[in-house]
């Protein structure tokens, strides 16, 4: 049997928890290390969706921010956010949305990588009479979109927004490859090709008679292990808030500082597998196998009791739409704890973002030891 | 240049575009093949999730139905359908609600395959007045839970439900594994094999002195393939009103059957890598990768222009948050076609019930050439 905690007993599962003092205590620690190093720090609003956390994740409870849809702008931006990047491609189809936010007194700066992208912004910014501003995205390590580093296509696109109606607004790139390795040393090299890329790219802009005022680097791994931010004007990062075993397995965070959890009950056993059934299944983890290429591969989310202590070796190994198969990790032959049909586990995911975009509502435990559960409603859509 | 469809230019993308033509004809193939061998269909809500839909997939409109939330129970009944199966082990806290959504004149059963769920469910009908209907879970091919065929404690648990409070209403399995083997034999020898273990178990009640009115099986593969359905009184399915590349993939349905896609829009490209990159990623279409381990690895969905005609050996190889990263099958070299940015195109999904859960509604387009389209809101929650 698992330890129990009260203010759960309410919920109908699969539920959403959030502990509140692991996530401020995360929120107060990147924000510290961003401080010390002079610089500013633009939280990514993609993980939350929540206007209840957004206000305690933005300096001032309103900004800067980074989105990555437009929905997460309209609704930020009605909450009082008045700097916001959309950090996602912009296509020509969504510049009348952009403008309706701007319109709304929110300085909503889009991203693009390359010249009809430009173009297209340049264009509506003239037949709409307000310049756009765009930051031109690098690709500092190959993970994803971005203009190389160096590549002198990056001076023509900056000269299509700047002498076109648009206006240039300055450079960004994010490390998505500091995901894939482990370890404080490695985030560190990474940030530093993140400024690198960055800092580069700026003066290049520069020495062509450009302006170039942001310099945005950053993901949570290499925002959290970037020693050298010179020339760079704003850090930006996402999942910190709530930290995932994926952050754990990679070292920028620990098990005990995972915010985020999934409220399931027992619904049965297979005894001769080794298996716990709950009501937890993809709808609720989603399919996320982020740590199946890291050093402890933790399934579909590793298994605590109620009160969120991990359970050793125990993870959900299988899912189905709305199952999830608990077992011992392989190689741990011990029995299973006693865990009979009704018991309540919480499951730590791999990858924050994703199980929460199941959920219309995180159920937040209070920092306060016996303070009642709060609920704070979360949205999705595009 | 793809091909466009004027009637989806105003939609944001990504967005979810549903076939009502190619559904019409899913639903009709599988009523008809139930039919023409005496049984009865009860679909499965949980792809769905939609009122709209399920007045289509549902006899008179109205039910029967199974459903894998109390919620889908809930937004059924409250529509009309009078007669729904729980198909999910259900938990003691979870038996309020059943009992609200029979008081409202639904027949709900729920399910289960411990005598530990039927002394509860016996419990609370006893304390409620009410006699709760259950179905036993049979493990008909060790793919998850129930109780394994010809095991004694089957009587046990009938026993319970009976003798005590609760109403024993028959027995209930699913070849939760014909999903991992190709071809119409293999899914009718499974089918043969749910229905066995079904028959026979009703049976072992019946010999023991107990009812068992409900002989219930069925999977989307087993249901298509299925040749005797002696001794059965009722085939479950619910994937097949849209139909995915998985499904394709062990030969249920063709490539041209798949109802269900993602509309997204090019918003780059890395052309060194041969990458096209669209707003669809993991948030819009799950990160599910059930063909990963079939003869056709679809990534995360299988690349058509606008209108849903297939583009040869495009794939999403990877996705991001918001973020799809388009190429050609591995051992494909041809050139990419030419998709600047803004263009539109369609992904086919792995698993329609991943993907349809990440979005609020349906885009419909008609089964009448040019007629407008048309938007069915669907549910989520628990």
């Amino acid at each position: 049997m698992t330890t129990a905690d009260p203010r759960l007993d309410a919920l109908q599962t699969p539920a959403l928890i959030l502990d509140e003092y692991r996530m401020t205590r995360n929120i107060r620690r990147l924000a510290s290390h961003i401080a010390s190093k002079g610089s500013s720090l633009r939280p990514h609003l993609k993980t939350v969706k929540s206007t209840d956390i957004a206000r305690r994740l933005l300096t001032d409870g309103t900004g800067p921010a980074t989105v990555s849809t437009l929905t997460e702008a309209e609704v930020f931006a009605e909450m009082g956010v008045k700097d916001i990047i959309y950090a996602v491609g912009i296509t020509p189809q969504k510049l009348e949305r952009v403008a309706a936010i701007r319109a709304k007194g929110c300085d909503l700066t889009v991203l693009l990588d390359s010249a009809e992208q430009a173009q297209a912004v340049a264009g509506f910014s003239q037949r709409s009479g307000q310049a756009i501003p765009a930051l031109i995205e690098l690709d500092c390590d190959g993970h994803r979109s971005g203009v190389a580093p160096g590549d002198p296509v990056l001076i023509g696109i900056g000269r299509i927004l700047h002498e076109g109606a648009a206006e240039l607004r300055g450079v960004l790139t994010h490390a998505g490859e500091s995901y894939e390795v482990a370890g404080e040393d490695a985030h560190a090299w990474l940030a530093e090709l993140e400024r690198q890329a960055a800092v580069g790219s700026a003066n290049m802009l520069r020495d062509a008679g450009l302006p170039c005022p942001v310099v945005s680097i950053g993901s949570t791994p290499t925002a959290h292990a970037v020693e050298d931010l010179d020339g760079v004007t704003e850090v930006r990062a996402g999942v910190y808030a709530f930290f995932d075993l994926v952050q754990a397995g990679i070292g920028v965070c620990g098990i005990d500082d995972i915010a985020l959890s999934v409220l399931t009950t027992v619904i049965g056993h297979q005894r001769d597998k080794g298996w716990v059934i709950t009501d937890a299944g993809w709808m609720a983890m989603s399919r996320d196998r982020g740590t199946a290429g890291q050093a402890v591969d933790q399934g579909y989310g590793a298994v605590c009791d109620e009160v969120g202590q991990p359970i050793e070796d125990l993870i959900v190994i299988k899912t189905n739409q709305e199952h999830g198969i608990i077992a011992r990790r392989p190689g741990n032959d011990a029995p299973l704890p006693d865990l009979p049909v009704g018991s309540r586990l919480r499951i730590l995911p791999n990858h924050a973002c994703a199980p929460a975009a199941q959920f219309q509502a995180y159920n937040v435990l209070p920092p306060v030891p016996g303070a009642p559960l709060r609920t704070w409603p979360r949205f999705g859509g595009w």
